[in-house]
């Protein structure tokens, strides 16, 4: 499957790899292709950079930072019309330092925000509630745990979801429409508490039940 | 060890028979004791009732619902003194209907609201992951899984940890200081999606590390 990443921070690059490792074509896009090659960090990534306006795929997955996301998925523009878009963001605002608030949660969530300004695409939540780490190797913990996805068109989800499955994931529970993105996003600030307490982000949550 | 719990809903006489069965002496309070006994369900529950402004105990749990929580502590007064108080509540705000969303969140909890309005008290937040059905029996789920203590002194926790311990908690992951009920309290609209998608309360999170 031909797949694009926007966001060159760890998560994207994390995922792409993996992706990359499971038979995809991924490629990543940057605001500036140029300049995120010349970063030290990117020399060990080997993947196709593009402009985020130049990407075309099937399914995109939008790890960028929580407040740049609007503008790169409206940067990639009428490409994302009718495809499955993967949000891993979180609304993390580190304005007032660490731990960081939400800019936007309880009453609405990021991900909805995301679909009613892409109202074409097919949004899903997945991956907001783990480190990269966790995301593309989830047996490395020692146990099961489980991976949320959610979003509006069910098959958006099962597409979603078996994506995860080809990471590894054997407990993906589906929460169904997107408004469960309120409940995802603000699951961050426990998560944050617990890396603070843990010392590491190696750790998720398994859902007993 | 004398125990006093706040509120008669289902979250109180759970906890104080389960508490009753390790051996404390538990008194439930309300705000009328006589109209309480008169309820159908209570006939099922033995355990003494006294007014909340009657209680005296070493240790309370509030049990009330979020809106109602800071009156119904307040009306123990100075019983409270130095007491650790085990927080249950949740800031659910249903005036919207379901799912809730809360009323406070992000930048305060609660459980802050709570200690900041009741210096006196050593206030720990624990059993608001989960419902009722868990706190008293989390064997029942077939897997372990963890029950969060936060709150400002570390006595406090160790106190409500060791009753966590005595009902069967295996993992009792230690948060720290209050602000962690900002987390603890944000995690329940995902705790309400996955419950409307499972159809039963009987789950829990465990954190596997």
């Amino acid at each position: 499957m031909q797949i694009a990443i926007l966001g060159t921070g760890a998560v994207g690059p994390a995922l792409g790899k993996a992706l990359r490792a499971a038979g995809h074509q991924v490629t990543i896009g940057t605001r500036d292709p140029d300049q995120t090659k010349a970063r030290d960090q990117w020399a060990a990534v080997d993947l196709p950079l593009a402009a985020y306006q130049d990407l075309d795929a099937e399914v995109f997955i939008n790890a960028t930072n929580g407040a740049g996301s609007l503008p790169a998925l409206q940067a990639v523009g009428d490409a994302l019309s009718g495809k499955v878009v993967i949000d891993t963001s979180n609304a993390l605002d580190f304005s007032q330092g660490f731990p960081p608030s939400l800019f936007v949660s309880n009453t609405d969530s990021l991900a909805e925000q995301l679909q009613r300004e892409l109202p074409e695409t097919r949004l899903v939540k997945m991956f907001n509630t783990m480190a990269n780490q966790v995301m593309v190797n989830p047996g490395a913990l020692g146990d099961d745990s489980t991976i949320f996805v959610a979003g509006n068109d069910p098959a958006a989800r099962q597409t979603a979801a078996s994506l995860a499955a080809e990471l590894g994931w054997t407990d993906v529970f589906d929460l169904g429409d997107l408004t469960a993105a309120r409940g995802l996003e603000m699951y961050l600030p426990l998560w944050v508490r617990m890396f603070s307490q843990i010392g590491r982000p190696e750790f998720n949550i398994k859902v007993v039940r």
